[in-house]
């Protein structure tokens, strides 16, 4: 598996588009298309929000029922949540105008929103972009990145990867984009992500492939541990590769959950990294957990903990507030075992041991901890269990960009 | 039952002071004693957190297994966790010396640290504060905002109330005095809380009073998610009032809570309000609920969420946000049968209803949210339970108190 150039559309078959559309902001593209040139098996994750937003019922729908699926229309700036029948209604259109313009059924037609809650989407706009987008669609990597840059709320800059695989000797692609970058704590799915694979695989095998791998991935990521109405990861696959199907567990799936963990943890990664007014990424590494769960319970603790995000921010050294967040994960363990490690680049420093403080250097911690991208590593010895969570430091910039958000 | 002026001390036979004592921090009371003249009976609550302080540990025991408690040693600066066992034989040192300078058994004596968790204890520092905490014991209303002042981290302002109630035909007195303000999410148990009462009641209906109350006054509070390593609560009750002790449900035991629920409400809102970096208090005010747990949850989730937060200081209106924020909690409910509000003093604004967002005036709800003590209500429709849980707003200050707090 290698990584290559591009992103959501670099699978054989997709086409990608970005275009302004003027929803809310002026001057910047905020819809985005994805479209494959035939039909796709899909699968999808969202929120565990009770509050769901429009298209989120409408995704949902479509993955479990329609027979396939071959394009997505998003729309950045309001998010079609809390909106009632109209919302609906208006999902409906989206994917009736879409569909028709692509020559394919609206039911084989995702839709996604994200931005502000409560409003109303602007109709005419939406359909205007639509047609926009339906003209606009192409391969290559500018038309990758337009679509990338049409789905960013707060983001600073697009999320994109994409890589490549040998299934059954055939060459196998997948892209992928998503955006952050607030009211990010995905719980079975992230704010928006979009991955485009041209594996043949079945609906089966690609649902349990994405339902498994955001555990450890979409799943481990917080910038505000508010989990959003608007959560979507979609995953299309169009068989163009030409491998033979995917139906059971073996060598091929292994191939192919490869690719796409390699895939998620790169966009999870970036989200985390490119949370609203995040100066440094924030990796907690807990190793030595008596299980997976607590594992993934104990190091999601840490990158959520508003202390220890903050004290990351001032390059403060303040493990106190790392141990504490452990310690109120709800797993279970002996404080006087744990080893506190911080961690940037090859440099790694012992902070703390036997149930004290370590005799360390805080200007080696400092330093460490001025990085942009700064390891936590706990190691519990309770066990052999390990998961990783990616968070980022909480700065005067968050506080900024969300008390004037809506203005 | 009426508010009386003063605080810890307020009741018959107990002394309180507050003195210099060079913990940490230089110019300001930074250690504080509680003392009765006459051996009391101690009920707590402690933090859940695994990572216990010293103290916490030293004080579990002491009020489980103690035949009577008469005094309790505070300091503030640092927090005496993840200290080992120095830390512990530092506890034992403290009521020791504390025990033999006001004659009564060390195992009469607890002991709380609040501050920078991970740094030793200096203990030549704590043992001079102690003795001139023995000096400087006395009754009135000096001596106990010298007490409240002396346990105060990065609160702005000492926390304290008193309040008389008749029970049995005696006046019986009920004061206290807690801290804030960061690392705020009392989990059976709050930062630093101390009560105490001539009120005579068994332990067993003590402890039973103390844990039911806190379910709804600093169990429902948060600044800012952590849960801390010390969170400790406790009362002292001293019998001097005279009543007939208190040894089952009924009416002098209505009394009692009436007027601890009073003390505890008064002093949740007080830490709330005063949370690091806050300008408004928030309440979340729950009705219709399906259950108490559930009300509970909603109400916690939304003064918990890092946007309606930043909103909030923002004085921005957001309330898909808040919406969002009883989507994630945990509760189960119909979105569209939800009614919101805003409310500050007289003044209230629906602001979400029959699924979407009322025609309110923006003008409105940005004064409503410019008060100092902000109301959100949320009406669930799902029956008849109600809870309220009180936070603080997410302000650049919240960033700048925690970013550098060690330093």
């Amino acid at each position: 598996m290698r990584q290559i150039e591009g992103g959501v559309n670099a699978a054989k078959g997709f086409l990608a588009a970005g275009v302004e559309a003027g929803v809310k902001y002026e001057n910047r593209r905020d819809m985005a298309l994805l479209y494959s040139t035939v039909p796709c098996v899909a699968a999808g994750t969202f929120t565990t929000n009770v509050v769901k937003a429009a298209p989120v019922l409408w995704d949902r729908e479509i993955v479990e029922h329609s027979p396939f699926v071959q394009a997505a229309v998003v729309n950045t700036g309001m998010a079609n949540a809390a909106t009632g029948r109209q919302g609906m209604d208006c999902c409906r259109r989206e994917a009736e105008h879409a569909g028709a313009l692509l020559g394919i059924p609206a039911e084989a037609v995702l839709v996604a929103s994200t931005g502000v809650i409560g409003m109303q989407l602007p109709q005419d706009r939406i359909m205007r972009g639509i047609e926009k987008l339906a003209e606009a669609k192409a391969q290559g990597r500018e038309a990758a990145l337009d679509a990338a840059a049409a789905i960013m709320t707060t983001d600073t800059h697009p999320k994109q990867i994409a890589v490549e695989t040998v299934i059954g000797g055939k060459t196998v692609t997948l892209g992928g984009m998503c955006k952050g970058s607030g009211m990010i704590h995905p719980n079975m799915g992230t704010m928006l992500g979009f991955l485009a694979t041209d594996a043949r695989i079945s609906k089966e095998m690609l649902q349990k492939a994405l339902r498994e791998d955001i555990e450890d991935t979409f799943n481990m990521v917080s910038v505000d541990g508010d989990t959003s109405t608007n959560d979507t990861l979609v995953i299309l696959a169009n068989g163009l590769a030409g491998n033979e199907e995917i139906r059971a567990e073996g060598e091929d799936y292994d191939a192919f959950c490869e690719a796409l963990r390699f895939v998620n943890t790169y966009l999870a990664r970036q989200m985390a990294g490119d949370g609203e007014g995040a100066t440094a990424l924030i990796e907690a590494r807990v190793t030595g957990a008596a299980s997976k769960k607590d594992a993934r319970i104990l190091a999601k603790s840490v990158i959520c903990s508003s202390l220890t995000k903050a004290a990351v921010f001032g390059h403060d050294a303040n493990f106190g507030r790392i141990l504490c967040a452990l310690g109120y994960s709800g797993a279970q363990f002996d404080p006087n075992a744990v080893d506190l490690y911080f961690q940037a680049g090859q440099e790694r420093i012992h902070i703390f041991g036997d149930g004290c403080a370590c005799s360390y250097s805080e200007e080696d911690a400092t330093r460490i901890l001025s990085q942009p991208e700064v390891v936590i590593l706990a190691d519990m010895h309770m066990g052999d269990q390990e998961a990783v969570a990616w968070g980022c430091d909480l700065s005067y910039d968050y506080v900024k960009i969300n008390a004037d958000y809506r203005s």
